[in-house]
């Protein structure tokens, strides 16, 4: 129950257990091409280039951005979390001049501030986190596209944290570039990462197309823009890859993508509306119960995520030992934070298959029977009875 | 029975359908120290940084280069195959000033060519392919190690498809990063790639430590050195994670470090110098029944490679529909080959779980039968006969 990696559904691990098939076997290609397809849904788009990155979460963030970015080129980053501020370190390591926009640990960052950066900048991409699990806030992302499309800036998105668990309508927010990871409300394990990349920005990474030697063929001359930076991250020859074309690039992790189709599939079952909603009120659950325990929400629960609750922890309470405790005596894990909020709040997630009510009403038993064994005077039964009335009223 | 990705050992799949544990949980970091002293085991090093990178066998390579490597760099790359120019494709892509070192497609590279362009241009790194799967040769690895100790190069090695088939003994080798992946000879599927790194190498990485802001904390300055390129291939981030302090970097992709974990244990069991072994005798088999069959071995078979075995495909015959019918009819696959050795050959491959006796008669006969519908005339049965005879004189 920490903000992810959480378990997996038993499918996913099953689909995993399958034997592995060549990369270039009929059956395995028609895998991908299904993939492909199954993730549109889950993006909510029309994206002809929606696919996977064979590596964590991160690494699709560093796929998209060194990808679109040259040194020298413009960004604006939306930051008020660690993972906005992993955006600006990738950023940079582009070479990129990067311009940041900056809002509290807790909070967002306000449209105007981003509109104000973007108008003075002009920058080549905005890059915005939809869900920072670090601080558990969503920034609002209607506004940022509008703004980019009025100052024809590309919007990249790191959704890792919310896709398949909030609502991430792609194509309306009018995203360029949207990635993910499996190990949050995907139900899957970190490993590979989905991507959809709009056509604007597929022609601008198409011209800079840089086919390798070993493999180009007459008609593979280089584009005119510059190469980019990275092979393994160059979305040009993945694309090449996951084209009708199956150009070479990496050896497609195979497992991983087994795990990957299946979690999409679970998603499309459920309905993206009823698992959005069942993520929605499991968090309504928790929140409802921390709250009747006594405990302090953190952050702006206006835009507090769906997933993954941040709690205060108590004055005077070791919010490692409470951890510890969780963990061997109950066999439940909560995460802490990074930085500035290490040891300051503790994480709960409920999200993918750890996203049920049972799952909700363990942890709040079991989080109140810490609470009281580490000294801490709690109401008894409150913060399930909470819980319960909460799931009644659904 | 292609050149990798091959079958799985079920062991491996098994060991992947376990549920996920937390990336700190103490069950997982133990797994993760395990998994570090298997694969020294494998690597046959002492070199304490020796772990997963989270991606296929070229993120590896990319992670090496990248955080050897800075603009302006030189590089010496010795080349005989497609492996070779990816070495160059990827050095180039950093920045490096890189010289070639070439050999014949089928053949090896001269030590007395490296040596030469090692005194000349003095690099930081040479770089070489130990078993380019594109042309089925392995390149002597002794004397490339020696004339990198005699002029202070640090050595790196892609051992993607020989390590634990092939005998790859690091230490002795004097290389200093040394990468692989896991689906040749070790028998899992793609998407993580075991490497080691020299204490020399590491401390070079080292000299470019600049930790992440969000998670730095006031000891971790920014070393000296020019900031790695790359956030997710930044191996002394990567480093961090892995070290006893755990500093988060990626979600360690779980059940791929499972699947990595239950390879090396399966070698382990089995022993190095059996497995080595194992894989000789198959490829010596297929070779003995491929030439019964009267066809031509491709490359200098004084550097064959123990584990894929490339073949001429014969005048008139055309190697795309023997390669279907092999799939269709017989349910074996077999490769062809990338660039000039394009429809020029086909490789067999003959590793990791797929290296048996079983599969290496079946291939035989699979292959004598579809060649005989093709129209060529073959010896019926000397091909089995030959290679039962190898296996018969073990």
């Amino acid at each position: 129950m920490g903000p992810g990696p959480v378990n997996a559904h038993p499918r996913v691990l099953r689909a995993m257990s399958a034997q592995l098939l060549g990369q270039f076997d009929p059956e395995f290609t028609t895998y991908m091409n299904e993939t492909m397809a199954l993730y549109r849904q889950v993006f909510q788009t029309r994206n002809r280039w929606t696919f996977l990155i064979d590596g964590t979460a991160r690494a699709a963030i560093e796929a998209a951005l060194v990808s679109l970015l040259e040194p020298g080129d413009a960004i604006v980053v939306l930051s008020a979390g660690r993972f906005g501020l992993l955006l600006r370190e990738i950023a940079e390591r582009c070479g990129a001049e990067v311009t940041m926009v900056e809002g509290e640990w807790g909070g967002i960052v306000t449209p105007a501030a981003v509109e104000a950066a973007v108008a003075r900048v002009r920058p080549r991409v905005v890059a915005a986190v939809f869900g920072d699990t670090s601080t558990t806030i969503a920034q609002p992302m209607h506004e940022i596209g509008r703004i980019c499309a009025r100052h024809g800036a590309m919007l990249y998105l790191d959704a890792t944290a919310t896709l398949a668990g909030m609502d991430v309508p792609v194509d309306e927010w009018g995203a360029d570039v949207v990635t993910a990871g499996l190990q949050k409300c995907l139900g899957g394990p970190s490993g590979s990462a989905p991507v959809t990349i709009s056509d604007q920005a597929a022609a601008r990474i198409a011209s800079r197309r840089h086919v390798e030697q070993g493999i180009a063929s007459g008609a593979d001359r280089p584009a005119g823009g510059r190469r980019i930076a990275s092979n393994y991250f160059d979305l040009a020859m993945i694309m090449d890859y996951w084209s009708e074309r199956r150009l070479n690039h990496h050896t497609e992790a195979t497992t991983m993508l087994y795990g990957a189709r299946e979690c999409a599939r679970l998603v499309m079952e459920e309905g993206l509306v009823d698992r959005i909603a069942r993520h929605r009120l499991a968090g309504e659950a928790m929140r409802a119960g921390l709250q009747a325990m006594g405990l302090t929400l953190f952050g702006d629960q206006a835009y507090a995520m769906h997933n993954v609750t941040g709690i205060e922890i108590p004055d005077g309470v070791d919010g490692e030992r409470v951890r510890l405790r969780m963990r061997v005596q109950f066999g439940i894990e909560i995460g802490s934070s990074f930085g500035p909020l290490a040891g300051r709040i503790w994480r709960i997630g409920t999200m993918g298959y750890n996203c049920r009510q049972d799952t909700v009403m363990a942890t709040l038993a079991a989080l109140e029977a810490v609470l009281r064994g580490e000294g801490v005077r709690v109401p008894s039964g409150e913060a399930v009875d909470a819980a319960l009335a909460r799931y009644a009223s659904a």
